[in-house]
């Protein structure tokens, strides 16, 4: 089987437009593979959501890698871990690095933020960014690190988000992209296309550009691809489509204060077991187990 | 406020049918408390289904209440952990109990069967079960080890699901009963309710009696009242309802290479950061702290 | 049983002077416990030396809680966690009074560096440190979080470490102090008392004063007793006695290839069990276990 | 460098007798590397007494492996974990071998006794044993499990901890063998080598066997040497030698209110720094950040 940092690198490299899907746990993970995707996007905003907590590195790093570990264990696919602003300074990039290859993930993309991290669609242009001499060190340490050459960087560029303009992007990705980021991911909360085109405009073909069009969804894709970006990043409907859901058959089943109506809608509790593998435990319970034996009763044992 | 365990022991005591609303991570126990339910079934198999692992523990019991205290942090209603055999001996279970009331969990459910566990709905009949007398001292170990009176111990007995018959299952739940239990949770995977209701006619009132309907769930709710049992957990259905949200979404988006039309669909970024009740933060921020300091950008720093 | 909150108040507020010694694991704690010492210093420099990581947070928070955790579960006097700088800003450190409060630990000390910390005894003048307003804001949002009305949160002062004078201690000191902190630690690297003495003489009865005299400590012990400082931290010392004794059994068992001579200077395996408290669970065990059944051999089984 | 994995395995096809030695965090396992042995016994026993719990599983396997972790990450020599019963059945023992692998540990020894396991030299007599048919499924699906072919399966016969003859200890051993195991580790807890000698004469060399002299520890080496074991485990001793040094020297700090004595018998605080690599970090900051920027006093930003 091919490495998964080989397969997301392949992503990376690709000349054509790739996507990755939002996952926020093992379960969501498995469906983003069989729906058909290359990849996966574990989404800082969306496995913290789904831990109940804030977006703001509320959540230990080693909770988020404990995620992350369920969800490469239940996938073949790699993983592009949203790790925010890396957990700390260069030193935390580095042991993140070798955790993250331990765990068989494809590769991280950070941010240049402040730790804690604050989302990048709240209060967008009060947040102050990072140094970017700094962030180009963590990004360098980052690389140092690896042990797989193939294990991916990118490196995040929160500009736009903050309320600067293209030529502070271009020179903070410059920077980044000097200190050896395998590729840029350009980031805007505007509802249009026209920040991140401009940025790949002049950024042309230097390394791999990387969006995360949340806020500009209505822009055809087609637009993204004769750009020329690398990869699109569907960074968080999995959740989103889970909440209105679970909202809905919440509320549905509190007002009937039944089931039966609901049962109709959702998928069988044997699809679960599906998701879970659970036939090839069944398989392996008859290759590795002696047969069961007789069952101690209340009588027999009084 | 109301201790989450005096809450849960009142459920369980209330001469009224009170219903428990599975959730599996901080976010759908969130949505249980916000559609109005009183109490959280923290599900053994949805949390592992969510992590992407199967129904038999692969898990470690310290994952799962790592999870607990997630949704246990996110709300306010009281969880009946579902802790399947207790995950050991009776040893386990008392530092298994210790660890609940930390966490602040109203109470948890132990089923007799053995560790590890398989799920019920899962080659039921061959499964052993527990030595019930061994059972009985697991149960009378909880409840020696709680710190606070209120905390629920249910017992589930699941002598029918191993294909045994009422006269077992009365034997069982008498033993736990005498060990201790606050209640009995007796599981069927019938599509009828006849095996619950011939066992609660037997056991008339001597504790409150606790159901899963999941396989019988076309038996009318009132048939439950009518019958007297204390609480009906609706054990799986928001996992359930998000896995095929997530698998009709993500089909989607792979088709359409665009998340455009699943925009229209599914809840707004701003209703994530609501559930994860990111305002405050923006509140405690004016209070905690100082203002924000001048940006470095990329030319001052150099 | 009194709250380890209480006690550690307690500790604090009382007019002599109190000992806190340090413990890195459940172990260490226990043994703190039983050689008389009224509470435990949960050595942020230990925790992570016994992990064989830096003191750098290179350890999530959440796992250094864990280990929090053992210690807290293996004792029935207080822990005062060294909380480095509450691994984040204000919010990380609402939410970890809370986890504290849950896992029983009396009170936390943070200092005024920044995250990720470095050990106050390297490179202490070229430290940058925490602005005080914002670190004033910790201290006050970490009141504010606490449940538990005795829950001690002591703010300590490195300006002394990073080669700042009294005047700048003080003034930190105050604005901690008007933040709400129960005390003040003040942290001093230098081999004579001097420095904390100052301090001491200026900031008088405001509020308890901690001191932690590792490099100082050649200064008699009366010294700090009539200065009329609150807590005396030995803080690394039971860590630096298990190096060396490991360091040499393991250097003379490799040189003799036998472990006969060791075993003459060490304890019996039966003192681990003691500490390990074995001899309540072989009590439990009659009180909750069936007896044991005949015993399953090779032929029989075949 | 040589993959962990391969290190063992060359430690237990070695045709001379080679050692482990116990460590039970990454300090100690730092410890034993720096003190000259080849390779570490993740002891189970000191694993659970360092956390203050007991050797009956009451840590989870997860927790007992971020330990390992830690261990591994802290050194270059292959560790041989202690897994107990590992921790389940046969699939648990298929997770924990995929997991392992991934933290870099070379191997791991389980046990035929039971789930939750009770200390070998604990009432060893009245212990129940595995059915041996199901502990070769679990051998057998470890081996199944396993991606690199060095990593090592040990396979340890309780028969003499549990009472019974040579005749008991070989038939087990040679259906372990059978399934798989790499090599055989011949428990025993009376005070002279009798029985594994008895053992190992009639084994002969049909696979490596292992032995853990803690109870016979005054047989001389050479005896082992000659019989032609394979590995010699000193299996808790640095354990055991911490616990001394620190109950002696908590004793003395209480009792003289001051470490000024027990400083001078002590290592010094850099030494400390030393084991945690301090200098590397130190170095690595000239390389990926930037100068220090001024510092923010207290006059500055009021």
């Amino acid at each position: 089987m091919i490495r998964k940092t080989t397969q997301l690198r392949r992503l990376l490299e690709s000349p054509k437009l790739e996507f990755l899907m939002e996952a926020h746990n093992g379960l969501s993970a498995k469906i983003v593979e069989e729906a058909g995707f290359s990849g996966i996007w574990g989404s800082g905003l969306a496995i913290s959501a789904a831990f109940g907590v804030r977006d703001n590195n509320e959540a230990s790093w080693t909770q988020v890698l404990e995620t992350v570990e369920f969800m490469s264990d239940a996938t073949t696919i790699p993983i592009l871990l949203d790790a925010d602003t890396g957990f700390g300074n260069f030193n935390n990039v580095r042991r993140l690095v070798r955790k993250l290859e331990q765990i068989n993930v494809g590769g991280m993309c950070i941010e240049d933020k402040l730790f804690p991290k604050t989302n990048s669609f709240i209060k967008g242009e009060q947040q102050p960014l990072a140094d970017p001499i700094e962030f180009g060190g963590k990004v360098k340490a980052a690389k140092d690190s690896q042990q797989d050459p193939d294990f991916c960087v990118v490196a995040r560029v929160e500009a736009f988000i903050a309320g600067w303009g293209l030529d502070e992007a271009l020179k903070r990705a410059s920077i980044y992209h000097d200190a050896g980021a395998d590729a840029i991911l350009i980031h805007s909360k505007i509802s249009t296309a026209e920040q991140v085109l401009d940025f790949k405009k002049e950024w042309q073909d230097r390394c791999p550009v990387v969006i995360v069009p949340t806020m500009y969804h209505n822009t055809p894709t087609s637009v993204f691809r004769d750009a020329g970006f690398s990869i699109s990043i569907w960074a968080n409907q999995l959740l989103r489509t889970a909440i209105i859901s679970m909202q809905q058959a919440a509320g549905k089943i509190f007002a009937d204060e039944s089931v039966a109506e609901i049962e109709k809608q959702i998928v069988p509790v044997k699809e679960v077991f599906r998701l879970q593998n659970a036939s090839e435990l069944q398989q392996a319970e008859k290759k590795y187990l002696p047969p069961t034996k007789e069952q101690p009763l209340v009588d027999p044992v009084r």
